[in-house]
């Protein structure tokens, strides 16, 4: 069998020609060193413990999408999947107006999704164009000790040059992850993370989603107007992110009604916990980076709280059509870097302090007295190379918010494949908000 | 059927008279927009779609306590319960000696509790009477996209002056939340919210319980001597709250030996999640704001953690008669305004570095050299309008307590309506620990 | 019969010895002011409520293992087992070369582990030689509301040279834990605090488990050099430890291919929720304060977040051979004091910022231009009575990790009574991650 560079769409056209012909190379050590996990009968996650042919979209799985990232390419050599990252430094945009540069896999921040079935073995080379040494741990993934990359432990650091290999079996399927696990303070705050899925062979009955998105959760610092993020903050972040952009930079999820969709949300944020919530839904928590939740623990929310180093996939049906906002509910989490580390100036008459702008970046007009609303409205000035705390232009006006926010767009039309914003959902009449008729008042006794 | 305004004892008296006739108003496109939510058969929290007679207390739900707080009134016109809230400037005590300028609604903070019956259609009015625009969000509810008060995204925001209308049928029960989503860092942080409860209809079989208490969990920076709170605040938060009361400020729960009690917790604080612990007890965690766990998934803590952006019913059979501290289980939170931002006196005497006191406030004596007991003991001296970190008078000396702290009074004595604070615990005689007898240690072989 | 002073070893001779002897002394305060605590019938935890025989290591338990602490010795008198904690000032070593004077119990920081059987009745003196009043809360032990320890509110707090006697019967099993309850917030931020391990009785059929660890997760803020920890401290904190050591200081976890393992979490950490992952395996999460979960409740992480005020216990099989990281997620928790507060130096060049030096401790090198890792391999220099934030000497290298860190040793092996390393794990030949041969990147068509 002939080397082959599949990109996801030329997978699902090459799967039919590849049939099951790659042969199962489970090496002797990957079996002797990650035997399969068992706890009496009640662990589910372990899977099988062989190598067999690799998986592919369309036959084996559907694949996920990283709204506003991407997933890692690959091929087949010799029944093995073969993937290749190269860590290097990246000239990123978080949001318009927002560029620093990060660290990353392939010219991305974050690495690209790696994408992977249940009994797959794969061998992933990994190429150091950093200035340090690095590593790539794979966080959830069962593999032997010495592939699981915690720098000076399981590996000699890769140094600034080299290549090294790492190669397994999966033998489980679920949401994982992959970052540095080499001055990971410093590395992963710079951007040295990615997600990793993997699929269940044979796939599993009752349980296929419409879409699948994979949402990567991380947090910086970058001081308004420098060009590369702060990794020895521990608190005071000003820059949070959905797949490595802060709204309104980041990715609409783009669904029609009556779909099941699954999105499976990681947190490698340095510090923090983030609690996601989606508006006018609840969902199902039915996964973790230890695998899924059997049914009779699975329990629904309209917040989940994924904490750092975690997984969590959660499932709904779409079966509300608008523009639904899906955020962290921390509300320092929604804002942008200007938000931030400013003087209260809640019933204060701003242009009477005008001293206060000392204070603050040179340019940038104090918080408004009546709150940060004003700043969205006026335009408000940023220093070069920053973003507001909050504003995109929506259907009804500003919308007041930034950072770790997008929306959930469920749509009754036909939205093709799903990666065009479909615009602003259009309300049936009499379904918005809005100033209360005089009539209504009367009859219903209100004195405003 | 005409207009009537119901608080909730007349409500009880009213239930009767009123009956069934209030004609279900399920109007069209609350139905075209909102159909209940499926995932297979597992999800159960769906519930009914078309709009039912006005749900009654006494005939269709006990009325839940929120202790400290309010519950907000409502009248049925036309089959429709109407609610109106008043978005406003109020001036509110956290505890005796500490006040400050917030936002929130009908005179309170936070709001008071909405409190209503799955199949009831509600029509909800709020009038802007604050300096800046605002919009109401219903955290969990599911209601028509245009209903949903994201600012901008679901509808314009609401100017000073104006008063908008909200509609929808209530198509599920649970405990919800209410809040700002208009420039919602500044004005959830000046105390914009309030709690949702919908009790399910009919009543569940099995899950009555004799006490319903809600709490609203969250956090302010209020600077010693400020007289508003500061929404720029991110991480220090020094007045933390339940029902917007800090200890000694807060509301004990009262109940009497062997009843049911179940606690909505809700949190709309800032940046925390906070885990609040109830001494001598376990509850099970028995809902979150995406419906009732099945029983196969729910467990027993002590300490239940309430992610910001979540609710959590939790439920205890109330059989240890007792004082029962109950509180956040951070330290910094069960703290008031002056136990924060210290210099370390511990083993120092503070009688020779007075220079010290310069670095805090004025007239504020610093940390003992043997802790913070010192300080409740000497009745601190604080600045004009601000409580020290601790202390209340206790049945045995100084509580040492702040913040998110309250007290659940078990009696096995009649307590009446529950509303009355039945005073101290009385201990049977030799329950307390007390300085050990001579003769005891000598038995026991115990050298102090 | 006579007192018997029993260390574990000791109580596991004696047990044939002493068979059910002891006499049941449940006192009628007790029955009367604890009783079972039920919930229709879904509350699993209630067990007996009469005192029994005490329980005996060896015939009614498997002791506990708490690696780099220790388990409290206690003597049987008249079927009462008695336990002594002395309050009082301790030098604790927290890692090769940071000291500090902290406050724990019995020449301890933490306090022991307190081991005891359901149905024990327990008698426990404290005795406080601190310079401050204190108190022992114990956490979600079901017991008289006077003996809960909240000073001012359940008792009087103990004055300095003081003994108090507690006492009560153990009504449920699980893993729970104690800590002072006046001024605690500076208290334990000093290190008041111990676990308690409650074990079921009888011992429950198909859960016996090989090796039952206990750690105590905690954090402190001690600026370098000094020689007390900060109480005050309220985000930033700087040495963040299990069982009060910090990584390189932390003991391995030692266990055998095969063996079924528990870990007994606690966390008393002043603020911080800490999220605990193990490479290379996954957990069941299977108990809390509260209990244990009904299996159908159990859910499988590869990361137990442990709440602050929570036990947490994980359970899992040792399939995987090696030496497997274990640790918080948060990436600053596992790093030591030195890595905390630096000037962001990435992208630039240290010689030419010599002045930079002087904004940090003297004599320190700020991070490097290329990240933290530069500084393990430099050796960096560090104030007298600190450590540098990352740094142990590992068989690839050093090890950039510090903090809330430590090894699970997986053998195959013989590791005798698991107390002692093993010494770092031989990797099969070809299981290491490793530079790539360039036959494999010819063939595999991979370009550096």
């Amino acid at each position: 069998m002939k080397d082959m560079k599949l990109s996801r769409r030329q997978a699902l056209v090459a799967s039919a020609a590849l049939g099951g012909a790659a042969s199962a190379l489970a090496s002797r050590e990957a079996q002797a060193a990650a035997p399969v996990h068992k706890w009496e009968s009640s662990y589910s996650g372990g899977g099988t413990s062989a190598a067999r042919a690799p998986g592919l979209p369309g036959r084996d799985y559907q694949p996920t999408v990283t709204p506003g990232g991407a997933t890692l390419d690959w091929k087949i050599v010799d029944g093995v999947k073969v993937y290749h990252l190269v860590a290097e430094e990246v000239d990123h945009e978080f949001a318009p107006g927002l560029r620093a540069r990060c660290w990353g896999y392939n010219g991305r921040v974050h690495g690209p999704t790696i994408e992977a079935v249940e009994g797959d073995r794969v061998r992933v080379y990994v190429t150091n164009k950093l200035p340090a040494p690095t590593t790539v741990h794979w966080h959830g993934v069962f593999l032997p000790n010495g592939m699981d990359g915690v720098g000076g432990l399981n590996q000699r650091s890769i140094a600034p040059g080299e290549t090294f290999r790492y190669e397994w079996t999966f033998k489980q399927s679920g949401t994982f992850m992959y970052h540095s696990h080499h001055d990971e303070m410093t590395q992963m705050a710079l951007g040295m993370l990615g997600m990793i899925v993997v699929h269940p062979r044979p796939a599993p009955q009752g349980h296929r989603v419409d879409r699948d998105f994979v949402i990567m959760l991380s947090e910086w610092k970058i001081v308004p107007g420098a060009r590369r993020p702060d990794p020895n903050e521990m608190t005071d972040f000003n820059v949070l992110t959905m797949n490595a952009k802060a709204y309104p930079g980041t990715a609409p999820l783009v669904c029609r009604t009556g779909e099941r969709v699954r999105i499976r949300f990681g947190n490698l944020s340095a510090m923090d916990h983030h609690p996601i919530h989606l508006h006018g839904y609840y969902w199902k928590v039915v996964a973790t980076d230890g695998g899924r939740l059997p049914v009779s623990a699975q329990w629904s929310e309209t917040t989940v709280l994924v904490p750092t180093g975690s997984t969590r996939d959660v499932e709904f049906v779409a079966d509300a059509p608008g523009d639904w906002a899906m955020h962290c509910h921390m509300t320092h989490h929604v804002m942008n870097q200007m938000g931030h580390d400013l003087p209260n100036m809640i019933g204060v008459d701003a242009r009477k302090v005008g001293a206060l702008g000392g204070r603050v970046v040179r340019g940038y007009m104090p918080m408004g007295e009546r709150g940060m609303g004003d700043m969205a409205e006026m335009g408000m000035p940023v220093p070069k190379n920053s973003i507001p705390m909050v504003g995109a232009k929506g259907p009804f006006g500003d919308i007041t918010m930034g950072g770790m926010f997008t929306i959930v767009k469920v749509r009754d039309e036909d939205i093709g494949d799903g990666n065009q914003d479909p615009g602003w959902y259009k309300h049936p009449p009499g379904t918005v908000a809005a100033l209360a008729r005089k009539e209504d008042m009367a009859r219903d006794g209100i004195q405003a």
